[in-house]
């Protein structure tokens, strides 16, 4: 059993608390939280974790892991503490917003060669993990497109919203870390265009609420993501991908396979999941179990510190795309 | 060119005035209708043919072909005119309600031997048809069993269902064609359950408007056909053929091929066809097709009297069970 | 926390032992198998539970409950036995094919008033359940009929076959208590009809491959079940719910949601799941929380002894229908 | 009846020739092509119409209307031809490759006043109409994001590819007349990606065989375009419309109903038509309709001229983004 601490348990931490009481390769040992009350409930409901400082967590030698489900400014220096403390790390995505503090904190990670696994959670969905475990074995050949779609239920607060770094490194990193993974190459360019069209807050701090990006791959491959904040009918998380042999679609699974047939429509399938809590319930189970599996088998976990930064690098060469009105080529 | 002389434009004598009109192979020389100035509406919709008397259409001795669309208890007299006179006969299913006058029909067909086609519409639909020979392309192997789904968008006017024979005649008839057609042999045993669940003028004349039936062909496959007299949803027209080796469905086509996401549900396809003239359009050229190929290359017609025939004892049969609580043996 | 026993961890009760083992608000106290290799083994795989004969199970004053998963023979022993005990019992369908012991088990359960769940696992399948709640929500109306599928992928090994009690007891069974479930009343009348087209094994006891059935429901509702032994492209579990508003139907969930486009067809779905621990895992663990939350809530579980009483009653009806080409009343 | 002459019966202008034929509202008098054995065969097979020279028919004071489906260098003195003797006039698209001589072109339709309709003839696709007038409708609200996919079966021979102008004007073209139709707006910012993935033919030309495209249209909603010279299941013609209350697809059409469900996969549809022809027969048909209709009833056809001059500055905006790798504006 590797112990585990677990800092924040807002939204995704608390799931993030289930899952790793229900792991049975995993010992949830203490939990912390800016908000005790928080902590405290997180707390019993898996079970009999301790609540715990930062400091008792990062000091408790018998700890072989964190994951890290904290807000985004804390992300480094809990890496840096929990790195220093020789133990392994699990954090949600983004790094930190500053690249520079990123990278500050990644050199922190080479140096103590702790194993480190990002919080892309999509790789794990069974959906795009089939799609493109189908597309590696070969059945529609050279990969020539992809149509990566990616719309939220709803705008987050404004409190969020202006933290959140912009859609490009907030919504659209998920999408290219897929790019990345689905053609198993980087993007070498980035042309992206963005619009207000429903959320006039966006313009306070510079933001869109609309985007779409078309990216050249390494091997001339062209991958377009379209983005949404918001989307009437659901959490839409969609893949395509294009091959000289066919294409394999990852469509949206639904609540229920029941279909409705009225004087409406025909065969209306049941609705989208409301958001990524459920929709990626078992892509977050599986996602910490490969991190245990890594540990336990003594392997670089994946994907690790270097894609979270490359996935960043193509936000940030997307949102001047944007800015620029120009292709932008993807910073190394 | 065939001349055709055409009995009959109802709701569906106008549809074949239509496609016989239109048919390059064909000359549509007269029309005759009980109503004069629906005749006359008819040969004015479709170019210059002239309105005629039922004796004059038969005594045209330049006529090749009638096509016999006029009111069921009217068949029988016409087809027997028309085969003394030589014609070549399509006529519109049933050839009569009651047994023996069909068949003291059919012997006039034998002795004249005048092609004769029946109409089984479905036979000609490119869905149906495709499911049936991907079938005997041994797509699925073995057929074992079927379930053939059928129910109109409303109930008749009652004077169309007082004379209608009964569900079992006048719907479930085209479903039994449909077995015959899909495995390829006969049925030779029938059960059968009805209802009266939504339309009380049934009761009247022991009707019923609900119905599902179960079907041993003679190799032991079994098939199932349900079937109601109404459909919020549409026309509602299906076949599922599942053997040792798969499934075959010839699904319901939609108007058109747009899809709806809203908050009601996911991927709404668009409403079923209306009916049958729209929902079989395609069929009802085929099947004129089909007659006008048969009489230019001199070979029997398909499907003939003998279909219409087998069809109608499975019908009674059905009928036999669904009042006698017995699986009833299929006459010969 | 409720304290379980559990006897039997064959392929079901193995998967029982999991479901136990991870329900946070049960204690799996102890295993009980024949095969004590495989007791101790789901014993080891769920954790700190003890291998206990059934004496000492059921001598065990602390359990609250016990889970019968063990051979269909020993279910009335057991059930008797851990009711005279006082202990909750959740038993697999079917109580016993001989229906006389089977009463005789009920009126123990009757007269020791102890809480009963039969294993009727499909009622729990959230597909499934969303029909049946959409249609009490009066989505389509009154409802007329009922289409339901129901094919394994395979035939059982001679051995279970032998003993199964035949295709209406067996495996029908589940299907006649889901029209019961959907239509919430009883079925008057069963006309049946079965074939052997694969399996010569069953033609040595009298069982068939292939069935079909129609029920007449109290209302007059009609409901078809169509039923084969293998189906070469999974485990094949649909229904159709058809009302005078719509139809509402239970579509066969997929592995994934992965479509390909390939030459040989346009958006393939995934392949179905391979049999019912896969196609129910979810069904199965919410039917052992609705006991769980009966037995906490102190209600009666349902469903219970009679709706296995029922189903049976119905399997009955069925079975001499087939065999003498009658429509058959179920017996009360 | 109009009277219509036909330039050019290659695969379009022959399925032209037929259309023509058809409408019973048309009278197709003169057909001409370079090939008079082609023009003779097409003068067969739709009836006693004459093979006549370009100046017979431009010469012919009788004739109401001209269909230009010749080869694209043909195009503006034909059109010029039937302008100044007073013909309305169908042209297939493009006008021409050169900007200039296009717009020669059109100032002579502009100074001889006579009806001009530019084949765009996917405006008239029941499929992708239907989804523009759901939009009109208001079903979705407002509209912020379209995705259109378009992907020929295979890329066109040497001959045709050399001097098809190049993906954005040749295929694409299409596309943007289609985000004109569905936003009712102009775009008025282009950022275009190309890649020769699997063609290297196109090399020689400075073509690109794959591209991806996306557009700014007045409103700032967002449209992407992605396009391939080939794909391997068939005709890929899609659109995707987004909006703040839903989502409305134009899906393939496929060439039936029926699906397949063998151990490979689950409901695997038919496949798509194989090309244009077959895939928009009935956009086809409906488009002379609407041109027909248009000279009845003396209005304007559309779409017009100015239409297809429209198309095509964004098709130039494209192909010089591609090349620059800047964001275009759209010219006037």
């Amino acid at each position: 059993m590797l112990k585990f601490g677990l800092f924040g348990v807002g939204r995704i931490g608390r799931m993030r608390a289930r899952i790793l009481a229900a792991n049975n390769r995993v010992e949830l040992i203490g939990i912390h939280d800016v908000d005790t009350a928080a902590a405290s409930s997180a707390a019993i409901e898996t079970g009999s974790v301790s609540v715990d400082s930062i400091e008792a967590l990062l000091g408790d030698s018998t700890l072989d892991a964190v994951c890290i489900s904290s807000s985004t400014s804390t992300h480094c220096d809990l890496i840096e503490g929990a790195a220093r403390t020789g133990k392994a790390v699990f954090c949600e995505k983004p790094i930190h917003l500053d690249t520079e503090r990123a990278d500050a904190c990644g050199a922190v990670l080479a140096e103590t060669g702790v194993p480190f696994q990002i919080g892309f959670n999509r790789r794990f969905d069974p959906n795009h993990s089939a799609v493109r475990q189908a597309a590696r074995n070969g059945e529609i050949g050279r990969l020539e497109q992809a149509v990566i779609s990616s719309r939220d239920p709803f705008p987050p607060p404004l409190r969020f919203l202006r933290g959140s770094g912009g859609i490009f490194r907030d919504m659209m990193v998920h999408d290219f870390d897929m790019a990345r993974f689905l053609f198993d190459e980087e993007p070498v360019e980035v042309a992206a265009m963005g619009s207000v069209l429903f959320d006039a807050r966006c313009e306070e701090f510079g933001d869109v609420d609309s985007a779409m990006v078309v990216l050249r791959m390494a091997s001339g491959a062209l991958c377009h993501v379209n983005c949404s904040r918001h989307c009437s009918f659901g959490y839409d998380q969609r893949i395509e991908l294009f091959g000289e042999g066919g294409m394999l679609v990852s469509a949206n699974p639904t609540r229920t396979s029941i279909e409705r047939y009225t004087e409406a429509g025909t065969a209306a399938r049941d609705r989208l999941h409301p958001f990524f809590i459920e929709r990626y319930e078992e892509a977050f189970t599986r996602e910490i179990d490969a991190f245990v599996d890594a540990l336990e088998r003594g392997v670089k976990p994946s994907p690790g510190f270097d894609d979270g930064r490359r996935a960043l690098r193509v936000a940030e060469a997307a949102e001047e795309s944007a800015g620029s009105g120009r292709t932008v080529r993807v910073g190394g």
